[in-house]
C-alpha cells in the first residue's frame, strides 16, 4: 500500500512539460457563429468593412433636399421658393433626379436624391401649398454638403474595423452588425470532459449514507473550465474500477479535446487511472513535488491530454489554476494571465513552509493584506471564503508577516 | 414636421424618475436552479450548512485503525502487534467494534470504525500474515485523534456558508456540492424584449439595398442586456407602423418584464410609439436633455416599462448605460456600479459642449489619458475604438486638455 510517484516533477519542470504538451497537441482552432450570440467570443481574423458606411448619400435632418446654391441669399425677408417634386422617407429613395429650383422633401436617415448636394432644415422653410403642385419657402441659405453624412463618410469599404483577438462586447458586435455581417469566426471553444473518481462519491441528487461523501470537483472543475472559455462536458463519476474508468475515458476521448479526471490518482487500493494510463497511452507525469496538489498525472492518449487532477478538492483547483488553467486560455484566445491574477500584497502573519516543494496556500484578502487561511489542504471550509493563494518556492521555509508577496486571485 | 417633445426632461430628473420606477414597478424575484448550471449566477439568501463536514470521522491515512494506547510505547526494536479484523475502504464502513489489540485495514476518506481513536500509518506498519487471521506489527505509537479528521471539523453543521449576494465562482459552488445542495436560489434574471423599429433597417439576414442600412441597436441592446445579468428576447425589426408597433409590444410585454425599443421616438414623419404609448398605457417621460440621447421615450403600460432609445446607436448605447444598465443590474443582484464603472484621468485634448444639456463624448484610453473621439454622435465608427465616455455637466461649455474627468467604461 501507499503511492510510488514514478514520474514525480519539481513544480517548474512539470509547467514546462505541460505547457509544451500543450504546444505539440493543440492547436488554435476557429469556428463560425451567428454574430448575434457572439457575447464575449474572442475573434479569430482582423476584420475589414465590407460596405461603407454610411451606405448612401444620408440626409442628416428633417427637411427638404435642394442644390445649395439655389438656396443662396434666402432669408426671412426673402425666402426661395421651391417646387417639391417628390417625397423620400427612411428605408426607400426618389428615382426622381432634382433640377434647378426643385426641391425634395426628406426624412433623417434617407438617401440624398441625385441632383441635391444639401439638406435645408425643416425648421427653416414653409410650405406654400399642399397636394402634387406644392411648393416650399426656404428661409435661410444653406452650403454645399449641409446636412448630409456623404457615402463612407464613417467607415469606408475595405477598411480595418476589428482586430483579430478582441472580446466581441455588445458595442464590437454593433460595428459588426453595421456591416451586415451575419456570422462571425471566433476562437472555437475545447471540448473538455469532466470526470470525476471515487467509490465514496455521490451526486448532489443522491441521499447521503455513512461513509460517502458528496462529489464537489465535477462542478468545481466543470465550472472552472466554464471560466477558460471552454465548453465542459460532465461524465459523472466512476467507481474506481479500472474497466469502467478504460470505458469512461475512452469513449470521453472520442468525443472531447481533453479528458480531465479527479481523484483516483493516489489511492491506497491502488493507482487504477495510473493503469489505465499506462495500457491506453502513456504517462507523462505522475507526481507533482508541491502542496496541496501531489498526485497528479499527465498523460497522453492518441494525440490528446488526460489529466488526472487530485481528488483532495483543494489541490485540484490548485493544480487546475496553476498549470492547466493557462494553456486553456491561450488556446481560445483569451489572455491567459486574466484569470490567477497576479498582485503583491503583504502577509497578515509569519508562515512556515515544508522546504523541498512548492506550497500553495489559499489566502482570504482583507485591507489589503493577505490572509492564509491555514487549514489542512482538503478542507471545504476553507474555500468557501478563499479569494485566491499565494506561492511559496520550495527553498523558502518562513515568510514574515508584512513581508510582499504575490498572490494569485481565483 | 420635426418631433415636439412634450414630456423632456434634465438628465438629472430624468435619471431620479426612471430610478422611482424601477422602484415602483418591479421586485427582486428568485428561483430555483441546478447547482450545476448556476455559474456567475447571484445567490438569493444566506445558505448555512445542512450537513457536517466531513460526515463521519473521516482517516487522513492509509493504515490502520487502532486504539491509541495499544500503541504506547511502540517503536522499531519492540513493535506492538494487533490482529487485523476488518478492511475498509473509502466509500464504505466497518460494521465491527475495534477492541483492545485490534486494528482495522483503512484507506485515507474512510470512516474511522467504532472503538478506534487513531490511524497507524501504513509506513509504520507490517503486515505478519495474510487472509482472515492476519496480524499486523506497528513499529511507531500514535497519539489519540491522530490522522483522524472529525465529523463536523471542516464545517459544522447549520454555520454560516455562503451570504446572499454572493457570485457563485466555481469554488463557491464546490463548497455548496459539498453540501449534497442539488438546486439553488439565485436572482430571476429579467426577461427583456428587444425590438428595433424602423422602415430603413435590414436584418443581418438581409442583401442590402438601396436606401437600407443594417439594423445595429438588436444586437447592441440585446447583447447589452446580457451583460446586465437579464435575459434578451429579440423580437426583430418593426416598419415604422402603428398598428405593427402596438401589436408587437403589447404581444412582447406579455412574455417580458420590460420592452426596450430604439428608433421610432424622433421620426421625421411622425413618432409612432409615442402614439402607441399613449394609447396603451402612460408617456412619463419624452426627451432627455442630453446629447446624444434626446429622444428618448420612458412609458408605463400595464404596470411594466417600455423604454424607447433613440434610433442613433451610440445614443442608444449612452441611455441604455446611464439610465436602465444600473437599475437591471441591482434588481438581479449585480454591483450596479460594475458596469459603466467610473475611473478619473486626464482629458487629452480641450473639448468644447454645447451648454444647457448634458454631453456624453465616446472616448478611448490610451497612456491613462481619456481621448475624446470627436466624431458625429451616430458614427458607427467610434464604436468600434470606444472604450466608454465622459460625462460634461450642463453648465460646462469647455474642458482644458490635462483637466481630470471622470470616465465611465463599457
Amino acid at each position: 500500500m501507499g503511492t510510488e510517484y514514478l514520474k514525480i516533477k519539481e513544480a517548474k519542470e512539470a509547467k514546462k512539460i505541460i505547457d509544451n504538451l500543450f504546444n505539440e497537441l493543440y492547436k488554435i482552432k476557429c469556428e463560425e457563429i451567428l454574430l448575434e450570440n457572439s457575447y464575449y467570443r474572442i475573434t479569430y481574423d482582423n476584420i475589414k468593412s465590407s460596405i461603407a458606411i454610411p451606405p448612401f448619400n444620408k440626409s442628416l435632418k428633417d427637411g427638404f433636399a435642394v442644390k445649395a446654391k439655389d438656396t443662396f441669399g434666402a432669408s426671412d425677408d426673402n425666402p426661395k421658393t421651391f417646387k417639391i417634386i417628390d417625397t423620400v422617407e427612411a428605408g426607400s429613395f426618389s428615382e426622381k433626379t432634382l433640377k434647378n429650383g426643385e426641391a425634395i422633401e426628406i426624412s433623417t436617415g434617407a438617401p440624398v436624391p441625385k441632383g441635391s448636394d444639401a439638406i435645408a432644415m425643416v425648421e427653416y422653410s414653409e410650405k406654400v401649398q399642399d397636394g402634387p403642385e406644392s411648393e416650399v419657402a426656404i428661409y435661410k441659405s444653406v452650403s454645399p454638403s449641409q446636412d448630409i453624412a456623404k457615402k463612407g463618410s464613417d467607415i469606408e469599404k475595405n477598411k480595418p474595423l476589428i482586430s483579430a483577438k478582441t472580446k466581441l462586447s455588445p458595442v464590437k458586435i454593433g460595428v459588426l452588425s453595421a456591416q451586415g455581417l451575419n456570422k462571425v469566426k471566433v476562437y472555437k471553444k475545447l471540448e473538455i470532459s469532466v470526470i470525476s473518481t471515487g467509490n465514496e462519491l455521490l451526486t448532489q441528487e443522491d441521499t447521503i449514507n455513512y461513509g460517502k461523501i458528496y462529489d464537489i470537483n465535477t462542478n468545481t472543475i466543470k465550472n472552472s473550465v466554464i471560466s477558460c472559455g471552454c465548453e465542459a462536458k460532465v461524465q459523472g463519476i466512476i467507481k474506481d474500477n479500472y474497466n469502467k474508468l478504460r470505458n469512461k475515458i475512452e469513449t470521453s476521448l472520442k468525443t472531447s479535446d481533453i479528458v480531465i479526471t479527479s481523484g483516483g490518482t493516489s489511492a491506497g487500493v491502488g493507482d487504477v487511472l495510473k493503469d489505465v494510463i499506462e495500457d491506453i497511452g502513456e504517462v507523462i507525469i505522475h507526481g507533482i513535488s508541491i502542496k496541496p496538489g501531489k498526485p497528479t498525472l499527465i498523460g497522453k492518449v492518441n494525440g490528446k491530454l488526460v489529466i488526472g487532477l487530485p481528488g483532495n478538492p483543494v489541490g485540484a483547483i490548485i493544480v487546475f489554476n496553476v498549470f492547466i488553467a493557462p494553456n486553456l486560455r491561450k488556446l481560445v484566445g483569451l489572455n491567459p494571465a486574466a484569470k490567477n491574477k497576479k498582485i503583491r500584497v503583504k502577509l497578515s502573519k509569519r508562515i512556515h513552509s515544508s522546504k523541498g516543494r512548492v506550497q500553495y496556500l489559499l489566502i482570504e484578502i482583507k485591507d489589503n493584506k493577505a490572509y492564509p487561511i491555514l487549514k489542512d489542504s482538503g478542507a471545504i471550509n476553507a474555500l468557501s471564503y478563499a479569494e485566491g493563494y499565494i506561492k511559496v518556492p520550495k527553498s523558502v521555509e518562513l515568510i514574515d508577516a508584512d513581508e510582499i508577496v504575490e498572490a494569485y486571485l481565483f
